[in-house]
């Protein structure tokens, strides 16, 4: 396992590249999965982890991938946890389109949480409506951003209809940095 | 790994005794995991996975303990998507008090989802405002259905302030003795 480093073949999210080189979200990978940061963060901290193996199903992964997914989703939990502040966790996987699934790539969502974090949204439970609305639409933020299948960037990102832009390309390239450092401090078990 | 057989020490869920013996909500063991159905199905199929220790926190699972509940959340879910002809699931913890949880035991949700399965409550996304609210409360749930501490039940359940009230015992045992043929009849992997 390392960060950054020791990602020699692409990384896919979907259809979109997402490999360091490439788009600079991708902080964490172990040989079976990758942990990468959000365009559109619903709070701090809101991170994704996915199998390097681009399926859309949980059934689809084989139990390994299984296994490893779920323990990065633990490790990278925590580190979150930790660097913002929270002290708990929303752990969210839509599985299948019907469940609100926007990439046809498995993604683990982990949201870091405090108490009182969403009441200016609604209260503890508006993560759910933000996660499965406009803002949790990951595909959408991708093709805002101007992301092409290729992972190069577009001259003329399309226009986002809401106020709320994704982040700027430095500002997430920062965010990736810090927490690839951050994983290094993380006990492997 | 076995359905129903083999759950020789007690089965606790949060501080409800839970073996099937006591209460029939658990229809599937693996030494180190539990699938139980649910009080109140925010949908058809609803069920929950748990690790047979009772620690509030995915960060509290040994490794092994974590592979082994998602590896069971996989399995159980193919089940319940099969068995209720849904065609995706929502995969959810909500891991610690401020994300949102009831009962300080790890538990994920499984939420079986069809096209338009949710239209009459607000559409795909309503699941997490149901999950998050009173009808997701299993804590509460619990209490409502008269389950004390050692798994019995009191003569007087609390009362319900819903209209909604919990399932029948009967309707739960008869779909926990279903779902636990079900089971028997999923590959390994």
């Amino acid at each position: 396992m390392s960060a950054l480093k020791g990602a020699s073949a692409p990384i896919y999210f979907g259809s979109f590249i997402v490999t360091p080189q490439a788009i600079h979200q991708v902080f964490f990978t172990t040989p079976l999965s990758f942990a990468l940061v959000n365009l559109k963060p619903i709070l701090p901290g809101h991170v994704l982890i996915s199998p390097r193996r681009v399926v859309p199903r949980v059934t689809d992964l084989t139990p390994a991938e299984t296994s490893d997914l779920f323990l990065t989703v633990r490790r990278v939990g925590r580190m979150v946890e930790r660097v913002y502040g929270a002290s708990s966790l929303n752990i969210a996987v839509q599985d299948g389109v019907h469940a609100g699934q926007s990439v046809p790539h498995v993604h683990a969502h982990i949201i870091p949480r405090k108490p009182a974090d969403l009441d200016h949204r609604g209260g503890t439970d508006a993560v759910y409506d933000l996660l499965d609305g406009d803002e949790g639409d990951i595909g959408k933020a991708f093709k805002d951003a101007g992301a092409t299948e290729d992972g190069r960037r577009n001259k003329f990102p399309a226009v986002d209809n809401e106020a709320r832009s994704p982040r700027g390309e430095e500002e997430m390239r920062a965010e990736t940095e810090m927490l690839a450092r951050e994983m290094e401090k993380e006990p492997l078990d």
